[in-house]
C-alpha cells in the first residue's frame, strides 16, 4: 500500500503554496537525495568533454560554445542553484516554478529561446514491489539541453554510453536528437514497467477465476490506483510528442521529425497497452464477485444436500421414537429393519435426484 | 446530509423567477451576510490607498483613474448597491443578473468595454465536514477589476497582502494581472478541498475492503453528490480560462498570457483530479458489493460446516432413540461406545472434507 | 405508470402515416382540445390590440402590418386551419407537416421568410406525479410571430401581461425578442420541473438505503424512463439555440443576439441538471441491489445464529434419549444437570463467537 | 432464435468469396425467390407505363427515353442479368459486387454516372416473432432508377399507387424525388417495426419487475441482439442521407434537398428511438438480477421463520426426550403443560421478532 | 490459454531493445521459420517470371526493370537481408526497424520513394482453437512490392493464382494495385477468423443461458482477451486504409481509389462486426451472474422446502417422544393415528402454499 500514500501526498503537495505569487520559486515535492550533483557532457562528432561539477557557475561557459552541452541536475531542493541557472540561461520563472513542482502533468511548451518540456520517469521497485515515479524536465536551447532529475539514477546510462563511444548516429547530431533520445529512453522504459505489470495482472487473473479471497480484492484495488496512475503519466505523452512534432520552433531540425514520429508510435503503444491493462483490470471486479458467488453456490450445494437428505429420515427415526401406547409397528418382527429399508430408499431417491441435477 | 439541503435549493432558485423579463435583477440564492460590505484597494507602483466605504457611490470616482482599483462587494441581497454600480461601470443588465443569480455555471464573457467571469470558490467546512460553495463574479475593466462575493471571508488575503507589501510583480502590472491573480488564488484553493476529499476517499477505501457497514454505503452516496458537484463547478473553467487566452479584448495584455497558459494547466490538474476520484468513487459501491458477498459467503460457511457435521450425527442418535422391540444393537455390550465412535468418524471426516474445501 | 402508455403512443404515432407523400397534412397525435382557439396579440410601442377570433382568415390583415403580430393557435386537430394559414403566411408544407406531427425532435430551420421551431413545453401533472408534455412549434415572420400549440394552458402567461403592461423592454423589440422571450418562458418552466423530480429523486434515495420493496424497483423504472424522456426533449435545444444564434438571417437582430447567449447558457444548465439527475437515478439500481445483499446477509445471521446454536444442543439431547441399554451416564447422580451444563458451555461459546465476529 | 441463425450466416457469407478478384460477381446470401422477376414502370407528367418483363433486354430502352423509369428486380441470384444491365446501364464493376452481396453496410456512394445507395428494409414476421431484414440497392442516373431487392414483397406499394394515381407530386419530379420517395417509404416503415419492438419492451419490463423466469433471460438476450441489429442498419443511414444532402452531383436537384432534410429529421428520429429501447434492453439485465435477489430474499425468509421457530422447539422436546434416571420433571403434573407452555412462549417472541423486523 | 503466454511475450518483446539507438536493426519477436526464404514474381500484361531465391542479391536487378516485381521475404531472423535490402532499394532506417520489430501497431507511412504499410495477418489454428497473428510489412515503390512475413504460409496464394493465370485485372495493373490486393486478401480472410470467433460466441451464449460452470467463466475470459487482442489488430487498419486513400503520393494511381474505397467499406465492416462481438462478449459476464443467482435460487428453493415440511414434522414427533409420565394423548387409542393426520395436513398446507408460491 506504499502508493497509497504516495497518492496522498500528490494532492496535498500543492496546497503548501496555495497564496503565493506566481513565478515563486519553491521545491514542491520530497527531497529525495542529500545533496544536489551537477554533471554534464560537452561533445561534437570530435571531441568529448564528461565532468561532474560542484558549483552550477562551472557550467555557465557552456551556454557559448558551439558544441552540444547536455547538463544534468540531480536533486532539485537546492533552489538557488535554479535561480543562477535560471538567469544565466535565461529561463522563465514560470518554467523553473515547473520544474520545482514536482507533480506537474506532461507537458510541452515553446518559449522563445528554448523548448520546455516535462515528463514523469517510472521505475519499479522490486523490493515494495511499487511503481516508483520521478519527474524529468527538459530544456532545449540552440547549443544545449539541460535535464532536471528529483533524484540520482536514471534510465540515460545507454545514451550516455553511445556519447562516448560515439555510437550510432547521436554524436553527429545536434541537442534535439539528445532531447528526443532522452525522451525515447524513458518511454522504452515503460515497456519495461508494463511487463512487470502485464505479470502482475497475469497472475492476478489466475488466481481470480481459481481461488479469490479478501487478499485478492485489496490487490485489485491496488492495481487499479496503479493503472490510474499509470494513465495519468502516460496520456498526455501523446500530446507532449505530437506538440513537439508540429512544432515551428528552430531549435528541432527536420531530420529528427522521423524520429519523432517514430516516437509517437511508439507512445501510442504504451497507450494501448495501459488502456488494454485498465480493461482486464476494471473487468477484474466483475470476476471477483462471479467466483464469489460460484463458490457461494457450491457452499449451499453441500448444505443442501446434506440437510436434504437427513432432515426427513430424521423425521423417520422421529416418529418411531414417540411414546404412544398404541403403536402397532413397533412389535413387528421386522419393524426396525424395515425403516431402515425405508430410510436407505428415501436416501437413494435424493442422491438420484441430485445426481440428476449434477449437483454431484 | 448536509449537501443535501444544498442540492435540493440549487435546484429552486431559479423557478422563483420563472416568468419575470431577462435582465430584472432579483436575488437568487441564501443571504449569507447580514449588510453588504463594499471595500476597494486603489494602488500603482508607488502609491496604494486601502478603504472600507458604506456608500457605493464613493467607489464611484476610481472609474476614471489610471491606477488599478479593486473592488470587493461582499453580499448581494442589496440589489440597488448593483443597479448603481451597474449604471456608472456601464455593466450589461444580463451580466448583473448573472451576478445576483448565486447558480450560474463558471463562465466567460466579452462585452466591449469589460470582461466577465463567474466561477465558484469552494471552502471546507471542517465542524460540518462539507464543502462550502460561494459563487465570485469578477468584472475586469479599462483600470478596474470588481468583485463580487455572496458572503465575508475568501481566499484573498495573500493577494491583498502582497498589494499592500509590494511583493512580487503584482504592484508593476495592470487590472488583467490582478483579475489573474484573484482566479489563481481560487483554482489553487481547489487544491487544498481535494487534499481533504482525498483523505475521506482514503479513509472510506479501507474501510470497504474491510468491514462495510449499512452507514459505509450513505456514505458514498453523500461522496458521489459531492463529485458530482465538484465536477460541475471545476469542468467549465477549462473552458473559461482558455477562452480567456482566445480572447481579442484588449483588456488582457500579452504579458498576462504565459500566467493564463500556467492557469490552465493547472485547472487540467484539477480536473484530473476531480475524475479520478470520480473513478474511484463509481468503484466503491461494487466494491462494497463485493464485501457484502464476501462476507455472505462466511456466514453461510459457518452454518453449513455446524449443519453438515450436526445433522448426520442427529440422525445417527436419532436412530437409537426408536422404540422398536426388536432392535438388537441397543442389547449389545458395546453399542453405545460404538455409536459414539461411528459418530466421532463421520464428523471427523466432515472436518477433514471442509479443511480439504479451505472453508475451515 | 401513466407515461408507459405515452410512450407506447409515441412510437405508434408515426406508423399510422407510414405510406403517405412527403407533405401531406395529417394531425398525427391525440386531439387534446375539443375546439381549436385562434387568438392574437398586435403591439408596438405605443398600442396594443389583443384578439380572440372564431376564423382564421381575420389574422390575415396582419401579415401587412409593421406592428408585431403574436397569433397563438391552441388544438391542431382541424388541418384546413393550417392549410389557410400556410398559404397566407407562405409557410412550406414540410414545416406544416412538422407542426401537425406531435412527435417531433426539438430543431430549429431556416427558411427563405421565415423561420421555423420546435420544442416541447413540460408541465407537472401534480395528481398523477407525471410530467406532461406539449409540442410547441413557433414561426417567426418578418412581423408576426405564429406559435401552434397541442391544447389550451401554456407558460406565456407572464409575457402577455409584460406585453400588456408594457413591462421590461418586450414593447419596444421586434418579433424576434418576442420569440426569444416565448423560449425562455419554456426553458425557464424546465427548471420548475427539475425542481419537482429532484425531490423525488432525492425521496428515493433515502428510501433506497434505507428500506427498499419491489415497488421502489418499479418506482426507478420510472424515473429511468422520465430521465429518457426528459434528456430527448431537453439535448436537441442546445443545438437549436446555438442554431438559432448563429443564423444568419435577418430576422434575427444583432441587439437579440446577447439575449440568445444567456438563453444559452440557462439550456446548458438545464441539460447539467438533467445529467446529473440522470447519473443519480442510474446508480440506484446498483443501491438498491447493494440493499437487498445486506438484508440477505441480516437473515442469514439470524438464521445461522439459532441453527448454530440450537443444532448441537438438539444433537447432545438425541444422544441421550438413545435407548441403549447400556448408557452409563444415564443413571449418573448429576447426569441430567450435567448435560444441561455442557449445553450451556456450548450455547455460551456460540454466542461469545457470534459477538466476536460481530453479528450480534 | 430464428435470428441467431442469421446472425452466423451474416458473418459466413463474406468467407465465401475469399481470395477472388474484386469485382467478382458471385451472389452471397439466401436464394430468396425462385426465380428473378424483373419490372418497370416509366412515367412523366401526362403518360404511365407498367409492365413486368421476363428478360433483362426489354428493360434496355428504357435508357434513352426522357421519361423515368422505375426498373425493379426481385431476387439476385441469377448473375447475367446483373451483367448485362450493368454493361448497358454502365454500372461500376464494384457497386455490381455491393448488389450481389447482400450483407452491406448502409452506404452512399457517388459516381460520375450515377448514384449508389445500399439500405436494409426490415419487416416484422408476426409468425416467428422476428425482424426479418433485406439488402435493398438502388442506383439513380440520368432519367432512370434502378432497385434490386432480395425477394418479392416490399414496402414500396404506397409509391406505386402515387405514380398511378398522379397523387401527390411525384408524376411533376424526376428520378431524385422518386429515389427519395423510395428511401422515405423504408424509413417510415422503420417506424411500423419500433413499434413492434417497442411492445415487446414493454411486455418484458412488466413481466421483469414482476415474475421473471430463465424464459426472461432468453428473451433479454434476444432483444439485445435484435438491437444491435437494428443499430447496425439504421445508424449508417444518418451519414448516408447527409452524405446525399451534401452530395454534390447534379442528379439531385436542388428542389430535393427540403425532402432530404425531412428525411434525415426522421432518421434521426429512429435513431433517438432505437438507443432509447438499447438503454431500456440493456438496463434490463440488472433489473432481472435485482428481481432474482428480491425473490431470493422471500426464499431465504421463508426458510429462516420456519426453522428459526421450530429448531428451538425440536430442541426443547428433544431434552426432554431424553432417558436420565434423574429427570424430576419429567414427574411434575404439569411438566407437560409447562413445555408447551414455554415453547408457545418462544414462538410467540419469535413471531413478535419477525414482525417487528417486517419479515411478515 | 495458449494466447495468454503471447499476451506477455507481446509486452516483453520490447523491453529486450530497450537502450538502443534507434533505426538499430534488431529483430524483435520470436523466430518462427528455420531459414529465410525469399522469392519473386516478376510480370506485365505479357510476361511472367517467378522463381525462388538464395541469396537476396538475384533480387536486386528487380529494381530497374519497368515489369511489377513483387518481392516476397519469409522469416525475419537474418537481419543482414534487410540490411543489404535496404541499402539496395533506398529503404529508411527506422522502417526496416519497424519490420523486425514484429509488434508494430498497423499504420501507413510515406516516404519520398516508397510507401510503407505495416498490419497483422491472422489466421486460426483449429488443434489449439487460437487465433495465430503474423505481422506483415510492405514497400510499395516505383514498380516493386516488397512484403515481409514472419513465417511460411500466408493468404497470398489466390493472388499468385490470379497472377499466374491472368486472371482479373491483376497482371494489366500496376504495384499499387498489387499492394491493395495483398492487403485486401487480409482482410478477406478476417471475415474467416470472425467466423469461428462468431461461431464460438454463439456456442458460449448458448452454454451460459443454459448451464454455465467455473470452466465457462475462464472462457468468457479467454474471449475477452480475444476481443481485445483483435480490436488492437483491427481498429488502426481504419486510418491506414483512409491514409492511403487521402495519400498524396504518386505511387497509388487514382484508378486504384476506388477499390480502396471498397476496401474501407470492407474495413468497416471487419470493425463492425469485432465491435458487436465485444458488446456480446461484454454482456457475458452479467449473464453468467444471472445463470448463477438463478441457480441458487433453485437450490435455496429445494432446501426451503425440504426444511419447511419436514422441520414442523420433526418437532412434532420430537413432542410425543418426550418421557413426561403424565401425557394423556399417548394413551389414546388413536393418538398415534391422529399424529400422523397432523403431520399430513401440516404437510399438505405447506405444499399448497408453495405451489401458489410456484416454487413446485
Amino acid at each position: 500500500m506504499k502508493k497509497l500514500v504516495k497518492k496522498r501526498q500528490l494532492v496535498r503537495r500543492r496546497s503548501k503554496k496555495s497564496g503565493l505569487p506566481p513565478g515563486t520559486l519553491v521545491h514542491l515535492g520530497e527531497k529525495k537525495v542529500e545533496h544536489v550533483r551537477i554533471s554534464f557532457i560537452d561533445y561534437d562528432e570530435q571531441n568529448i568533454q564528461e565532468k561532474q561539477v560542484s558549483k552550477i557557475e562551472e557550467c555557465f561557459p557552456l551556454k557559448a560554445t558551439p558544441t552540444v552541452s547536455w547538463i544534468n541536475i540531480d536533486g532539485l531542493h537546492e533552489v538557488e542553484i535554479l535561480e543562477k541557472l535560471g538567469k544565466q540561461f535565461e529561463l522563465h520563472p514560470l518554467m523553473l516554478e515547473d520544474i520545482l513542482n514536482t507533480d506537474q502533468r506532461p507537458k510541452h511548451e515553446d518559449f522563445d529561446k528554448n523548448i520546455f518540456i516535462v515528463l514523469r520517469m517510472l521505475s519499479f521497485d522490486e523490493e515494495t514491489q511499487a511503481i516508483e515515479s520521478e519527474q524529468i524536465s527538459i530544456v532545449l536551447g540552440e547549443n544545449y539541453v539541460i535535464s532536471f532529475q528529483e533524484r540520482i539514477g536514471d534510465v540515460f546510462d545507454p545514451i550516455r554510453e553511445r556519447i562516448r563511444n560515439a555510437k550510432g548516429r547521436i554524436r553527429k547530431m545536434g541537442p534535439d536528437y539528445l532531447m528526443y533520445s532522452l525522451i525515447d529512453a524513458i518511454v522504452d522504459n515503460y515497456f519495461v514497467i508494463l511487463e512487470k505489470l502485464g505479470d502482475k495482472i497475469e497472475a492476478m487473473e489466475d488466481e481470480l477465476v481459481g481461488d479469490p479471497t479478501q487478499k485478492t480484492l485489496k490487490q485489485i484495488h491496488y492495481l487499479k490506483r496503479e493503472m490510474i496512475y499509470l494513465r495519468r503519466s502516460v496520456w498526455p505523452l501523446r500530446e507532449l510528442i505530437s506538440g513537439m512534432e508540429r512544432s515551428e520552433s528552430s531549435l528541432i531540425k527536420e531530420s529528427t521529425d522521423a524520429y519523432l514520429r517514430d516516437l509517437y508510435d511508439h507512445t501510442i503503444q504504451v497507450i494501448d497497452t495501459v488502456e488494454n491493462f485498465r480493461d482486464m483490470v476494471s473487468g477484474m471486479l466483475d470476476t471477483y464477485l462471479s467466483s464469489l458467488s460460484n463458490r457461494m453456490n457450491s457452499i449451499m450445494k453441500v448444505l443442501t444436500i446434506i440437510a436434504t437428505i437427513f432432515i426427513p429420515l430424521t423425521f423417520v427415526a422421529g416418529i418411531y421414537g414417540m411414546n404412544f401406547e398404541n403403536m402397532p409397528e413397533l412389535k413387528w418382527r421386522w419393524g426396525y429393519a424395515g425403516v431402515w429399508l425405508v430410510m436407505l430408499i428415501v436416501a437413494g431417491v435424493m442422491i438420484v435426484y441430485f445426481k440428476r441435477k449434477k449437483w454431484l
